[in-house]
């Protein structure tokens, strides 16, 4: 694993998710296999989560943590041959060189602009960052994926089914603002690579981009989808094909106990309690979106792990 | 001591300051104690000392430290059942319980509204991150308390008393803000713990919340209050009848030089100067800020100390 | 060296650019110097390079660093004798003698107005810091200096040269926002204790202060400026006489690829493309400025190594 910006760059999942599983029990076992080495974690956006359990991993593997929030430096330049005499003063071919000299492994945050479609799809900036950095990247969410998500997730998946191959179902949500298809994304990718019973439902419109669904079964009533369900997945994100809309308030679409049913309840979190989920979602019993959170530790860091060991 | 979020929560006071005061000595001497830990502060407001004298606190006790502005982060929802479809885009049951995973002591910096005095008088945030946290909660000054500064101030009193039961004066002093009650309830507080002789002067309509200063002696005739006076405390706080406002400038009970006399000078800091106090007080032989800053250090490290020790 | 806050502190430059090429070598060599040591870096500015590459030099030599932001913290007076009834609630008397109690060295960036040329010549913020801390000072960039800057490139001129006095060329280009003297200056006070031939070169109007440049020779004529020179340093200023203002935009100024010739380049970062320099120069072998970007780290460590060593 050269880079870690999407959930492709593993090749063997099982045996990550295992290795992470493997890790929780003692989080300190490999301590000093960062012991000299640096993580500078770039946010060209907010977090809580990724934050806070991405520092947590390094510092567990003994690494050294540099955050820094883009708003505190310079306006950066992704595109070619510009004349930069307006709002841009850093070129990211100089940042990202630059800032490898002062780190063993760069993570970066940067959301879509939802409005620039062609920019958005193309990740320019995580792929600029991975061309012109001369150390790993991580991808902590970029415009069109959020891969340590989907690993937590798949860790989560795995510690909590009681099927073989149960029954996952990944459920759009209202939201009042649009919000971008990364995670949506990343979990899709991340049901391609496991042994589940997999249907995407949302209501017509809010369609992902079909060359990340490919052939995923899609399912427009809810309902319908969740029969049988083992774990339901559910998330907003904005069209994809009338970019960044919103395109209806959808209430009716919010997830319930009674939607719900014996089906295990999973989200990224942050969420918005009743316009999402219910509270009775999230405060019930069949909810796993705390131990997804705390999977993110464990996913940051055996992706930490792999990198480091391929550093020495 | 589970949480520190009040001054209340330390059973025996005068041990924890002796403790502080044999940790001051020397600030490393259980430097492999919060191994392996993390302290995440999360900030909702400015700081300076408390920040810096925190951070330090813990990584003088060998802990990892997070620094967080939620500013950074999501907005935070504090109520229940709010269907969430406006500003907030976090409800605290979910943010304090995946932080909790994250870190093995939460502080909390909230400062009051000034506007909403049911809300501050609850302590809505400091209350709701005790209840949905799974950790220690440190306040690092809510909306009606301040209780490191508090203990850092009985750290100084303790270490610069020549009486017995010394005369204490808490005085308000102008300022041209409307400021939080906290420091001064904090300070009250400590003055209901320890054996002085504690008047309270301030302007007729800055009485204090009647719940916290209990029967303290408010004499609002400064020049009297201060007569024999071997420390006068000063602090600005805003209207608790009349709440969150400022009735007047005021500007004679700004403190001197000369209405000091033989007193010692005790502020929190940050200090507006010529307007709270004059230039020849806080530059004069009297003025203990200084190190009331520096013995919030060892209030911190103190009490993370006794809350790492009971993690164990 | 009791503080670091320009060139002038060294007393002997090749001495500690020897030390520091040393460094460069192993930089982890003394990482228990720092031990139980706090850096404390304030930043009252935008910052990438000096903020991540000091962060990595004091954590290679042990020690702790807490970075803060001054817009997280309080508005800070630097006036004597101030009213402070307005903008500014800390004043740098106690805010200095504060941070000095929880930090062992402080690290300070501070921009100049642009605007109040007294204050900014007299470098109010920085020397108030060394006033009033009780620590050493680190000028992370200040007013009218940059001497971290100044011994990165002093190190990168000892690495790179092959000339024993090579000719050494500052020159001015355009750029559209106006921007501070430091850069230049710093690199003017290197040339003065380098075994060089030094030229700077600028259009008519953008004199340096004559305090600083003292006897270099200033050609206005870029091209002749440029014959023969084995290094060429860019960097935009405003006027010093005009002070603060764009005069024109001198967009013929650019550093491209035929001016530069078998000349290296050199530039502080961050760079504006196609308005300071052309891509073919950026992207060209004879540009070094990632490689100055390097030698930050090791001006850094060589310098925090220097004072820890006389804490001691």
């Amino acid at each position: 694993m050269q880079h870690y910006t999407s959930l492709n760059d593993i090749q063997d999942l099982s045996a990550i998710i295992e290795k992470a599983i493997q890790l929780k029990k003692n989080p300190f076992q490999y301590n000093d296999i960062g012991k000299n080495k640096t993580l500078i974690m770039l946010f060209f956006n907010a977090s809580l989560r990724t934050r806070l359990s991405t520092e947590r991993a390094a510092k567990n593997l003994g690494m050294e943590v540099s955050v820094l929030n883009i708003s505190n430096a310079w306006n950066m330049e992704f595109e070619d041959g510009t004349v930069m005499n307006l709002n841009t003063s850093e070129h990211i071919k100089e940042a990202a060189e630059v800032v490898s000299q002062y780190g063993d492994i760069i993570a970066v945050r940067a959301f879509p602009t939802l409005t620039d479609k062609a920019k958005d799809t193309s990740e320019l900036i995580i792929n600029s960052f991975k061309k012109y950095a001369t150390v790993p990247i991580v991808n902590m969410e970029s415009a069109t994926d959020h891969p340590l998500q989907a690993l937590a997730d798949g860790i989560t998946l795995e510690e909590q089914k009681s099927e073989k191959k149960p029954k996952v179902v990944l459920s759009w949500a209202p939201h009042p603002k649009a919000l971008p298809h990364s995670v949506a994304n990343g979990f899709v990718h991340l049901m391609n690579k496991m042994d589940v019973n997999f249907v995407i439902t949302h209501p017509s419109g809010y369609e992902l981009d079909p060359n990340i669904t490919k052939n995923a079964q899609v399912v427009y009533n809810q309902e319908e989808a969740f029969k049988d369900a083992d774990f339901v997945y559910t998330k907003n994100w904005s069209s994809f094909s009338d970019y960044g809309k919103v395109l209806q308030s959808d209430a009716d679409w919010m997830i319930t106990q009674k939607k719900l049913g014996k089906a295990k309840f999973m989200h990224c979190l942050p969420i918005r309690r009743n316009v999402v989920a219910e509270d009775a979602v999230l405060d019930g019993n069949n909810s796993l979106v705390i131990e997804q959170a705390n999977n993110r530790t464990y996913a940051a860091q055996v992706v930490l792990k792999e990198l480091l060991t391929q550093l020495k």
